[in-house]
């Protein structure tokens, strides 16, 4: 198997790299930041505006577009780009960690996960063969194995129980994917993640990754993180996983972070991140800035004429003062929310950005220090 | 006092015409449209967008300003064209409609209103001179005078005794812009239209009109409509306005309407709407066509490839199907509300464009039957 991971400059202080990841629909440069489209659409933001914040892929919801629209009726208009007009990459999560926190549990066998959808109670089941299938009817470009997600905190037996059943169902994920001989038109088929689990466990993370690595993906992602844990385990579930994968494979953290985390997960190996955070925030009037966020409904913006950040390129800092966007904010106006989703996303996808231009000229432990010293920690 | 208006073309077969009305800020071409960006922003829709749209004015709302965030504010800030980053002609109303439609009433006297706003119940006063010395602190190219708004309905004498007071404060407006011998930069005044009332009554609205323009105003509005008032009534309190009103002056229908309503106004003199259907109704999923409104929610157009309108060049329709923007608004995804209400703003501007056009070209009798008989009439 060809990897669709190439390296292009390491940084010599740290595990941080700088590469591409080609998937069927381009190379995406790493590390990079994907705006998530839960609901095939990045909320409140248009395809047209992630092109012109220089988006190069975004995030797709499995376990959302099963329940709604459904995955036949967008596979029968086309496909998850063509539905929502979005022609760069997609990666498509596998449902998994929705299944585990949104839906309402029936059971869980070896077999799958039987469970009724958070809308309307419908009973539903998922097993790895029905998420591949539901990714592959989406029309995904990078398709995440189908994994149990235990809540935090987990003990190391039930935790090992989980993980192995896992390891079972990645095993039949990927072996959806050989049995798929005929792609339409002769495309090239999606890029298959198998996702790290383990917990704050280290032997479970070592155990987990090895394991993939075994049955072979084209990349990696460290998943059951970010799901209540404090930060410190966090970053030993990162730096337990990142040793045991494959130097020429992309590697995930998924669902993270707050900006100085990314930048500390970059150092640790990581090249791909996801995060609800920019458009959440957002929609409560906080906009990110590289010395922390700023709440835009405080009184002391109201007649603030800077920009939320000096210098910033974004749609927002271009035309509009914070004093016009704390008055939407307040006034409960979608544009308000619109313009502080644009600026986020701009700082997210820029921070990466800048991180990988960091990494290219070989200051990224100066970049590094600057950011995570000069960010003033926030608890959202 | 030389007129605003320059008449291009007269229609040989009703009271419609094409012209242009001069603000301080250029001229547009009536008849015209006005999206209703109420609290400094059209919902849902950037000025950028408007720009595209073609939106030649925008109205914004004295009492909402006045309340959120002040008008002392704004006009701190530059005034609300810079505040809000629009550049092109703003129509401000004069609070009297909302006064009386949204606050706590407390007392009308002869002096002004005393109320509490619907916020935060903060006790409020507003008279005819408040009221423009807030739009001018706003910044507005066309300024309202203020009217008491009596509910529909309302008996002659009542109607009577309100319209005479009204008439009083029509004066007192007038002569607020009689006194400010000094604009800023030496920039050319606003235009000041007065307000016809009278509901249901011809002979007051004959009146109000009569004394209106003795009085000596810009332009002139016919309020008092769309208040819950049948259609008939409506159309004929139009009809008992106009023939008082001066041909070398602009005319606006307050608040008005469905899109046949409009042409049928063209038809009776009008030549200046403004109207919160387009957006309203976004938000609900429903979106105007030439034969009538679609709700987008329905169950038909969950597979439906087509555009909103065929042939439709607004930015929803350029992109996106029937099927999408259904799935957008089931799911309660800001993007739909966004992509309709950006066609329907198109659809009620360039309805008026088509018009314009077809009365320019002599051919407005047609275009009027033909539209008009083609819209299936709902009920926004």
């Amino acid at each position: 198997m060809s990897s669709p991971y190439t390296l292009l400059k390491k940084d010599p202080t740290s595990r941080a790299r700088a590469g591409t990841v080609q998937t069927r629909r381009g190379a995406i440069e790493t590390p990079i930041f994907m705006p998530v489209g839960t609901q095939a659409t990045v909320k409140a933001v248009s395809p047209d505006e992630l092109y012109a914040l220089g988006a190069q892929i975004i995030l797709g919801n499995t376990y959302h577009l099963h329940v709604r629209p459904g995955e036949d009726l967008i596979k029968d208009l086309g496909g998850l780009h063509h539905f929502m007009q979005w022609d760069r990459s997609i990666l498509t999560d596998s449902g998994g960690f929705q299944v585990f926190s949104l839906a309402r549990l029936r059971k869980i066998t070896e077999e799958g996960v039987h469970f009724q959808n958070h809308l309307d109670g419908t009973p539903t089941f998922i097993s790895p063969e029905v998420s591949m299938q539901i990714q592959h009817n989406l029309g995904s470009d990078i398709v995440m194995a189908f994994d149990e997600c235990p809540p935090y905190p987990c003990e190391h037996e039930a935790m090992k129980t989980s993980l192995e059943r896992t390891l079972r169902w990645a095993k039949r994920c990927k072996e959806y994917w050989n049995c798929q001989s005929e792609f339409p038109n002769q495309e090239r088929p999606p890029l298959v993640f198998g996702i790290v689990q383990g917990g704050s466990h280290d032997d479970l993370r070592k155990l987990s990754a090895e394991a993939l690595v075994e049955i072979g993906f084209d990349g990696y992602a460290v998943g059951g993180v970010s799901v209540g844990e404090p930060e410190p385990e966090m970053m030993q579930a990162i730096d337990a996983s990142i040793p045991y994968l494959p130097d020429n494979a992309p590697r995930y953290a998924m669902g993270l972070g707050t900006p100085p985390q990314m930048v500390e997960m970059v150092a640790r190996g990581i090249d791909m991140f996801d995060c609800v955070l920019p458009t959440r925030l957002a929609r409560n009037g906080t906009a990110f800035t590289k010395h922390g966020t700023l709440n835009l409904k405080n009184a002391p913006f109201a007649r603030d004429t800077a920009p939320i950040e000096e210098g910033c390129t974004c749609p927002a800092c271009q035309k509009f003062t914070r004093a016009y966007l704390r008055h939407l904010v307040k006034a409960e106006e979608i544009l308000g929310l619109r313009l502080i989703s644009l600026h986020n996303l701009h700082f997210y996808l820029n921070l990466m950005r800048q991180t990988r231009q960091a990494i290219l000229e070989e200051r990224f432990d100066v970049f590094r220090k600057e950011f995570v010293t000069g960010y003033v920690a926030h608890h959202p």
